[in-house]
C-alpha cells in the first residue's frame, strides 16, 4: 500500500489554472530575448474582458438582504432556487427535471464533478477517461483510489465528432469499468460529440451497467449552428448518469463559486451526502445569483457567443498558418488544443519559457493526458486584440524551441 | 467489498442541521396538543439574530469590483490575505504561521476539515474519534473508507477539561491509529480541554508518530474567562498537524463559505492539491470578507460573547432545574449537549415530535456517537428570549414522551 506521501505526487497543481506564481523556475533554459507585449493567462478565461452577467453582484446582495435563510439553506441548494433552476435546464437540455430529487446545486462545477465522482465510485473501482480530456478527471479517480482505464480520442483525424474509440470503450466496460466521465463539448479539444456517439456511449452503458458523468460546463457556447445532443435527453440515456454543468465559463460567474448536477435521483441523493461532508452546501448568499442564469438580458448570450467565433477564428487563422501545427477547430466553449512540431524541451520547460519570455501562460498537454508532450491548451476567452498578440508571440517563442 | 449504495448508509443528512425538511414523519407518535411559541431552529445559530460583522458585505463587494483577479485566486487564497489571516492568526494563537507554506483559505471549515482529513488518510487507515464529538467527523471517516476507532470522553463527570481517555488514545494509538481528530471546544458538549489534556495528546502523538487535526471553530468564544491552550502552541506539538478554524460560528459569516487551516505545511501541500479538484478554491469574491475577521469593531466581540453567555446562563438554569436532566456548562462555544431521563421513543421520534409539536429542532445525540440515544444538542446563538422559551416547551414535550 502506497503511503499518503505517494498517492498525493499523483495529484499536482504545479501546472494548474491559476497556480503558475508557485512554479519552479530554476531549471529552464531562455533562449534570445524576451518579446514585448501585454502579459496574457490562456489558463482561464478572463473576466474582465467578458464581465459576469448583468446584475449578479445586486442579485448576491439581495441574499445577504434574506439572513439566516439564505445562509443556511439545505445542502442540495434553497428550493426556489432549484426549482428555477430545474425549469431551465429542463427546457435547455429537453429533458423534465424534478426539482425535488433530481438536482442539486454545488460550489462551482469543479464541486459538482467532485461529489459526482464520489457518489459513484469506490476505492478500487475501474473508470473509463478520455484522452485528452479535463486534467482534474484523472486526479479525480486518484484520490478516491480507483483505476483509469484510457479511451483514446482521435480528434485530429476524424471527419466529425469526438472521434473516441468506442471499440475500446466497449471493451473497458466488458473488463470491469464501472463508470465513464467525459467532457462534452471536449475540454481541451472544443469538439462536440455527435448524436450518433451518445447513443453508441448510451447503449454501451446501459448494457453493462455502468454510470455516465457527462460534464457539460461549456454546452452554452456552440459555434457556427452546430447541433448539439445531450446525452440526457436521448431516448436510451443511461439509466444511472448525472449531467453538470454551471455558469463560471460562458457566463464569467466563477468568483461567486457556483455549479449544478442534475440526473439519477440515486446519485443527487448520494451527492447530498457527499456534500453535508465536502463543503456543507454552495456559498448561501451566492445561491441568489443563480436567477440570472439562463435568464440573461436579450442579446447579451448571443453577443458574448459572437465575441468568442470572432477570437477563435482569428486565432485559427495564426496556428494553422504556422509549420508543423496542427490544431481542431473549436465547435463548442472557449478551448484550443494546439499540437505543436516537435521541440527539443519537454512541455514543461515550454511552457515556463513562453511565460518568463512574453509573458504567456499556457496549460501543458500532458496535464490531459500523458502522451500528449508536444500540445499545449488555451482558453481564448480574452481581450481579443491581447490574445491574437499573444498567439503570435507563442508562435514566435515556439520556432526557438523547435527540434 | 460493500456497494457504493452500501457505503452511503453510512452517510445520512436527514438529521443534520438544515435538512428537516426533508425527514420522513410518518412513524411520529405525537402526544397531546401542540404548545405555541416562536419556532426555534436550533440546529444552528442564528445570524438574524446574531448578525455577521459589519461592513463584510461591502468587503464582498471590493471583491467583485476587483474583477478577475479576485475571481481566479491561488487555490490556497489570495496571497495578501493569507498574508494578514495568517498574521492574525498568529497572534491569537501564539505562534508564527508561514502565509506562504503553512495556511490555507477554504470554502468553510467544513472544507477544510474535509481536505484535511482527505490530505491525512487513506482507505484502509484507522482514525481516532471522540465519543461525543462532531457528526461529520464519523462521516468523513467512512466516506474515506477508513476505520473509526472511538475514544470515550467522560465529559460529564470529570472535574475539568474534557474527560478525554487517554489510556484508551495511547491503546488505540498503539493499534495502529495513523490520525487524531477532535474538536476544542468539544462539539457538542462546549468543554474545554486543558493545558495538560492537550499536553498528552501531543506527547503521544508523536511517540506513536500519529497527525493530529485539531478543529477549532469556536475557539474565540470562551465564557468566564477560563484558559484556553491552542494545542499548535505547545512546545511539544504533534510533528504533523492541522488546526481548522473559521468565521462562520461566532462571527455569523456562514454564509460566505469561509475557513482557513494552519499547520505543516506538507499537510498544506496536500490539501491544496485536493482543494484543486473538490471545489478550486474559497469563493474568490467572498475571500476578501476575510479583511473583517479578527478585524471587528471595538467591543463588538465582548459583546457578541456577553450576549451569548447571558443566553447560556438562562437555558442552564432552566435545565438543570428540571428533574433527571444532565448537562455540563459550556465553557466555549455555542453548543449544549443535554442528556434527558430515559424516554420511551427513540431520540429521533423525540425530535420530530419536538419539531412538530413545537416548533423546536434539536440534533440528535446519536449523530454524535452511536451511545447518545438519550441526548440532544442545542446551538443556543438565537434570539434570547425565543430560545428561553423553546427550552421550556422542549421540557415540556420532554415530560410527554419520558418512560
Amino acid at each position: 500500500m502506497r503511503t499518503i506521501e505517494e498517492k498525493f505526487q499523483k495529484l499536482g497543481v504545479e501546472n494548474a489554472p491559476g497556480q503558475e506564481v508557485r512554479q519552479k523556475t530554476d531549471k529552464v533554459a531562455l533562449r534570445g530575448e524576451p518579446i514585448p507585449g501585454r502579459p496574457v493567462d490562456f489558463s482561464h478565461g478572463d473576466v474582465d474582458a467578458h464581465p459576469p452577467i448583468p446584475g449578479s453582484a445586486e442579485l448576491f446582495m439581495s441574499g445577504v438582504a434574506r439572513g439566516g435563510d439564505q445562509a443556511y439553506t439545505e445542502y442540495r441548494g434553497t428550493r426556489s432556487i432549484r426549482e428555477d433552476v430545474a425549469r431551465k435546464l429542463s427546457a435547455f437540455t429537453g429533458t423534465a427535471i424534478d426539482a425535488e430529487h433530481e438536482i442539486i446545486i454545488t460550489p462551482g462545477t469543479q464541486g459538482a464533478l467532485f461529489m459526482a465522482m464520489g457518489a459513484c465510485m469506490r476505492a478500487g473501482d475501474k473508470v473509463a477517461i478520455l484522452e485528452p480530456d479535463y486534467f482534474a478527471n484523472r486526479k479525480l479517480v486518484a484520490f478516491l483510489e480507483g483505476e483509469v482505464v484510457p479511451i483514446p480520442m482521435d480528434y485530429l483525424n476524424c471527419r466529425e465528432g469526438s472521434g473516441i474509440d468506442l471499440a475500446r470503450l466497449e471493451q473497458a466496460f466488458k473488463d470491469g469499468v464501472r463508470l465513464f466521465l467525459f467532457s462534452n463539448p471536449n475540454n481541451p479539444t472544443g469538439v462536440i460529440y455527435t448524436a450518433e456517439e451518445l447513443t453508441a456511449i448510451a447503449e454501451l452503458a446501459n448494457r453493462y451497467g455502468v454510470s455516465v458523468i457527462a460534464d457539460e460546463l461549456y454546452a452554452r457556447q456552440v459555434f457556427d449552428n452546430r447541433p448539439y445532443t445531450h446525452l440526457c435527453a436521448l431516448k436510451n440515456r443511461p439509466e444511472q448518469m448525472v449531467t453538470i454543468i454551471g455558469p463560471s465559463k460562458t457566463e464569467s460567474l466563477s468568483g461567486y463559486r457556483l455549479g449544478a448536477a442534475f440526473g439519477s435521483w440515486q446519485i443527487i441523493d448520494r451527492m447530498e451526502k457527499l456534500q453535508a461532508i465536502v463543503s456543507l452546501r454552495a456559498p448561501g448568499y451566492c445561491q441568489r445569483v443563480l436567477k440570472t442564469w439562463f435568464d440573461e438580458p436579450a442579446g447579451w448570450m448571443e453577443a458574448r457567443i459572437l465575441a468568442h467565433r470572432r477570437i477563435r477564428d482569428d486565432l485559427m487563422a495564426r496556428l494553422t498558418a504556422a509549420e508543423g501545427v496542427s490544431v481542431r477547430l473549436t465547435e463548442a466553449g472557449s478551448y484550443l488544443f494546439v499540437k505543436m512540431p516537435p521541440l527539443d524541451v519537454s512541455i514543461g520547460e515550454f511552457a515556463r519559457a513562453l511565460r518568463l519570455l512574453a509573458g504567456v501562460v499556457v496549460t501543458p498537454g500532458t496535464e490531459f493526458g500523458p502522451q500528449f508532450t508536444d500540445c499545449f491548451r488555451i482558453n481564448f476567452s480574452q481581450d481579443h486584440a491581447a490574445a491574437v498578440d499573444a498567439i503570435e508571440r507563442t508562435l514566435q517563442i515556439m520556432e526557438r524551441y523547435k527540434k
